[in-house]
């Protein structure tokens, strides 16, 4: 089966850099792809994909050393299931709130023993291999989100999965979800709890960041799986940024 | 942020008029969005679009002073947040049967504190411009959907949830449920009921119609948010009746 | 090889009625294919299609009793037999205004010795069955427009061509040639001149209509291949009409 | 209403063959559609299609004599619903592991009385015709996947539920769950357990076997309902094959 | 009809800024329609799009204030009318290199009887209103592509056609070609000629710039209609712009 | 530059396999990359993609080891143009009749000075590197159809083109055209001759064959490129066979 060289990096130590694909479209996956991310993550939640074009995307990705992996749109079996028969090699799952959501989550991601994931990979086998069956427990990659204040009371019960790899915070849910329960300025303390925890279970902490400066004190802080802005988001600053050039130039 | 002319006409105790699109297609999209409707609704309970098709439409109705909103598929989260980060001012929630399945659904459109969105606005601020995030608990439109006796007994808990802002009566469902319990005739009464219900809880009633004659009805009754058939029922029925003139002259 | 019952008729001494297919999707063609056109022509000229949609739309069409075609985009070899093959059981092409510009028309559809078509019939097989290479020289249905002055004057030129089956009048297009030679008020005299030249050379006279009442016209003048209006502007009219009708109900 | 002819033959006691696809792709469908199978099954749970080209296979089979149907992504009724409301005459289930679980799933794909399916035809009635809402409950063919060892425990009562026609046996997913628990052995024995069942119930056994030598062995234990392989495995081992023997021969 | 706002900025002497869309997809043209170009071209020469995602395209841009144009793929009469027809405002033919090549390109986009376009107009009239038909010919915006040493030489021939209203130097083309002739260093003269041309004919001086600096320049020595760089090429640059500065902050 | 290893294969003297890509899709097109052919043809003249597809599906062929070519649809140089900037690394034209339409075929695949190639190279850079335009016409290869008597007849004018890499026999068009001129029998003598020129000029000699026992045969006769049925062959035989199979076991 081919190898994992995102999880495998993780493994090691090291610091990943992934992308984010907002955009349904497979030429800018690869455009990305060939950028020297060492992940791409589709975002089938709050991007315009269909699950088909999402796969499509995968293909062109599989051109490049860079791994796809996707958010899921939910915590949903059937869903999670499908992505990765498409091709992906790790999935982050929104909305994790406690032990029980988490146990479901990484369940669709494992066949058994481990988990109850389905057997039937059709197009990942293009890009694993025709061993892939008997090593993809291994290899995929798990990532639970802590977005709520809830997630974060619950990291202890969440960390203790023993299939999930590592916890992706959603930096602008989470700090949504203090501030409407009053709590904004407790945002600092979450982070260092929760990469406390991530420490104590040997679990991986990540976390999106909308600009190069909080990725660099993200890093700093600890985290190591590191998202940063998304194609559409570079996309819509560097048209608008070359226009006003244009403008003010004249 | 834009606008939701088809909410604040409804605020200000107008009539509006909600076209229905089936067909997964951008330019019948627009056509319909050019057509004079209040709103346009993507049905994506019995429609044939994907999702990334149901955003190309939502652009293409974008273009007209036409509102774009949706039926969702199903009570379900991650599907409902999507189709909102993808352009939609609204959404029509199938089968909600009681008071639980309400605060689900109305959860799902609502960012904290209101409910549990998730935060990641993409294509939508291409519509709604970017201080979307900020002020799209109040813009948005919520109706769920009621189509089951169950729902009209459940009907006071279902309005006393404080976000959602009306109802829309699937017709076709409710007489089935009532015909299926045998109770076929209380059909008028159910709607009486609803009716009043809503004028007591401040709330929109919305309906279906399968012809003019009934919308005409309809709002008669105080329905306020009247649907008339759909993009598909328009084309099948005028392509046959054209080839049946077209026979008879000859 | 399946008959292809559109020409028989046409053969037959029989009038057949056209529909049009402007928009792009599958379903709708599936629709127009079920409401009983002898015919249905999808517009590469003027409609939205790609070449894939087009197929895709002849093969919703193969399961109705209608009978698919197409119009071209322009006079092009590789673009016509490539519809061909994908599903197609005649073409009408556009902008033909003397005798070479059909010889190359009809040789694009025919296989040798009757024409230069290339060999390689793909979907069309699934249509046709497996003995359509043999077969398709008879079958399909060829019409050349005519929809210039220079066309008109050339008329016997391009009826003497031995494959064609018939000729399509564009009216529009023929109407504005006539006006910008300032000789608009000829449009009728022209049709005459075309129909009396189609039954001296045994063609077929083909025209598409803006009405109903066009067409009971056209068909008295001894038009036989009627087309009327198209799928698009059946539901832009009906659409715009349902809305005032609920508008002045109210 | 179109006769559902893959119930029927089931029904009469006999075998049918069911291909299974996996491409996403309108004329692959097509071809498989054409060569002789009784039903085809669009693989939902581990094939590459959105629900949009799910449906537009679904028009190319409905060319041919085969009867299309699909096995769903997961228990999911929105998902379930909006497929059978695209063209589908039956479905199978994946992972149905007690009554419960069974009779949600049959619910969600028959109108009131027997379930709580929401009325809504959309292209279905160009395929059934327009009596479709009528009959349906009787014509839809539904199939429960029993791939687990808590499945084959719980089988009586998924056979009790009155609206199912059969079982389906996800024969890789059955065998894997049998090892998990250490009781590899038992997949004969499970398999016989549950044919005997079905013929208490007079419920239909189904297996998808991965070769024509499994269906031969499975046919002679009593299964009537038989899935072979699938487009895209045929096309990889034969292509394979091909350049194998190319290089062989030179 | 509606205005087009980028032929009447330049009628009336101003500079356009145009962005270039290679990437096919409606979301990257939407964003690119919200940046601020006047207008956006649809590169069909050397971008990924099929026609019916370039319609798609425009419809997008529509909902801005943006003008869609596109570059067509050849000087091909067909392709060109069925992207007016779509809803482009104007059109850049590539590759026109003597005045007979001009005049059939400029004929294929102007009614008679300036021109030999094919009356049927679908999409646009949703974009540009019902009179369209009857002010295309003064709206449209026509721009030459100049990119060999042969059309520099033929420049007063091509300017010379009434219905132009400008050129478009492909500036690398252009390069090409005279290096291939040993005149590489022609260029800047070639430049001023064609600039001084324009002003003699009272034409559109445009040219395509591979950065903000050559804009600039070009802006300097007369050039009006100026296109800069493409949505892929800023993706590509910005992308492998922010991993560098995230692994270097490292 | 990635190299050409079909070409370089070639040009060291070896004999070469060439799969053929009818079915517009992205997998099956990897799937057929993953078989062991030393080249995959995505054929625009007979199959049923779209450009936007065929792009879509190289992406998917460059995860691979396969080198992605296709067989255009038309001498139309736009059309070829945007192919090569899509990411093909060949093309195929067919009805290449005489040397003027070979040189007109050549000169679009190559820049000046070797031809007239439009400089713009969008996602093939992604598959061949940035340094792609300064060596693409070294490493395209390009093969000219031979269908017809007339090509036959002309073949010493084709292979005199200088930047030709080679010819490619429509078996089935020669031989229908040999018929058509009563000269079926024939078709070896042409093939012999063929081969002859093409060692007179250093070109490589490329045939489609039926079936692996013809590919035998014309490889002993001296074809180097060979390509061998299709996708779409691949899947209708080889499901036919299995139902047969299937049928008779029973």
């Amino acid at each position: 089966m081919r190898k994992n060289t995102l999880k495998n990096k993780l493994l090691a130590g090291k610091t990943v850099y992934c992308g984010w694909l907002h955009i349904a479209n497979t030429w800018t996956a690869e455009i990305m792809g060939n950028s020297g991310w060492d992940g791409l993550s589709i975002d089938m939640q709050h991007g315009l994909h269909s699950i088909e074009t999402a796969i499509q995307m995968m293909q062109a990705i599989s051109s490049t050393e860079t791994i796809p992996i996707f958010r899921s749109n939910w915590n949903e079996p059937g869903h999670i299931m499908r992505l990765l028969d498409g091709g992906a090699y790790g999935v982050i799952c929104p909305m994790i709130n406690n032990k029980a959501e988490c146990e479901k989550f990484v369940g669709a991601t494992k066949y058994p023993p481990l988990g109850y994931r389905s057997l039937g990979p059709t197009r990942i086998i293009d890009y694993a291999g025709e061993d892939y069956a008997a090593n993809a427990n291994d290899e995929l990659l798990t990532l639970a989100m802590i977005e709520t204040l809830e997630a974060v009371e619950n990291i202890e019960g969440i960390l203790s999965v023993a299939s999930l790899d590592g916890i992706f915070i959603g930096s602008g849910d989470l700090m949504l979800s203090l501030e409407a329960a009053g709590k904004g300025m407790l945002f600092s303390q979450c982070i260092n709890r929760i990469i406390a925890s991530c420490e104590t279970h040997g679990k991986i902490p990540g976390i999106w960041c909308n600009s190069h400066d909080m990725a660099k004190e993200m890093r700093s802080k600890g985290f190591r799986f590191i998202a940063v802005l998304s194609d559409s988001m570079l996309l819509r600053a560097h048209t608008q940024q070359l226009v006003r050039t244009l403008r003010n130039n004249s």
